[in-house]
């Protein structure tokens, strides 16, 4: 197998986490993308993704998933029993419930907020990302706004539960991880008042799969 | 079980598509909710789902499920083996993908359009949508462009295979559908030069799941 990513962005954790916890980072060739230049905005990269994002796995008989919950798909349905995505109905219809929260109270909307608010990722790709729209640095600010209620959300969540989506760690672990790591970056602060998430991440760093990702 | 929604609208639409696959529908009560009076923004509904949105599943144990790729996922393992999420990993993997493409680049994309670009669902809700924000309409145009981008995306598909994610129907062809309902009203004309996509819609339409959603 072969994954196409940058190492330290967010999406990338998310799916380089999935390998640590599977152990199957060694059956995988890393390819770098180089996202400042906006390669994945070109089209040898848009053959393989046209929506233009990073991670894309490419399996051995030459298939390009791409999307980090489809990738998680693959890997955790591979080898033994899925762990990441859930067993029963019951498991499996929580954790995709609280991956798609991730997404789009953290990861989407910080994603807004850095690509319209603030500089981003530099000029080059600021060009894909309708720099002359006049509207953007508020429709950005309004989705920092989520992005921090999301961040209330969450500790509200884990104030309940050790895990995002309940008793074990499953992808929606991995993907709030990366809404971290992407609040950082786009210098978002998280409350010393969400003291439930502060230990949940205390927590990941310990293992390994987050720790080495 | 329980699903709060509103019949007609894009995403109920989905999920009534896959109780008709899965011969569920009378194993389940329909509660209306009034998305023209944003009952769907009220502290009720969001004690229910926090991101305000249709449809929910309410398990018999009184959990709510919200999201579509959720509360399809456990509806499809919930009897036999799944057939509309996929059953190996590579067809998770690839339903999966195209299930979020359907999301990102049809039904996301024309609720944009549809919300900002438009006077969407009247004005009650639309005091829910940021109606003073001043690059709304540019930025809802930019989406319905998107969306045609989309269409175009899922004809080319269609010339390659009868179904969205392959050779068998799965919850990517319910998704689309619900795409092409909010095309429909968002005024969004499909080009009849899409004629597998028109050619699929057709059959999809003689599908009992979906002639009777």
């Amino acid at each position: 197998m072969k994954i196409y990513d940058t190492p330290g962005f967010p999406n990338p954790l998310r799916v380089r986490i999935v390998l640590g916890e599977k152990d199957l980072l060694s059956q995988v060739e890393f390819i770098k993308i180089d996202l400042i230049a906006a390669e994945h905005k070109q089209p040898a990269f848009l053959a393989i993704n046209p929506t233009g994002t990073v991670p894309v796995l490419e399996l051995d008989d030459g298939t390009y998933i791409s999307e980090c919950t489809a990738i998680t798909e693959y890997l955790d349905n591979l080898t033994g029993n899925p762990t990441l995505t859930g067993r029963t109905a019951r498991e499996k219809a929580v954790i995709h419930m609280m991956q798609k929260r991730a997404e789009s109270e953290l990861i989407d909307a910080i994603g807004i907020y850095f690509h319209h608010a603030t500089p981003g990722l530099g000029p080059i790709l600021q060009a894909h990302k309708h720099p002359e729209w006049e509207g953007r640095t508020q429709w950005g600010r309004m989705h920092r706004e989520q992005a921090e209620g999301g961040l209330h959300y969450f500790d509200r969540v884990l104030r309940e539960q050790p895990f995002i989506a309940g008793e074990a760690f499953s992808m929606a672990d991995a993907t709030v991880l990366g809404g971290l790591l992407f609040a950082h970056y786009a210098d978002i602060p998280v409350s010393a008042e969400y003291s439930a998430l502060l230990a949940w991440k205390e927590r990941m760093y310990q293992r390994p799969s987050v720790a080495n990702a």
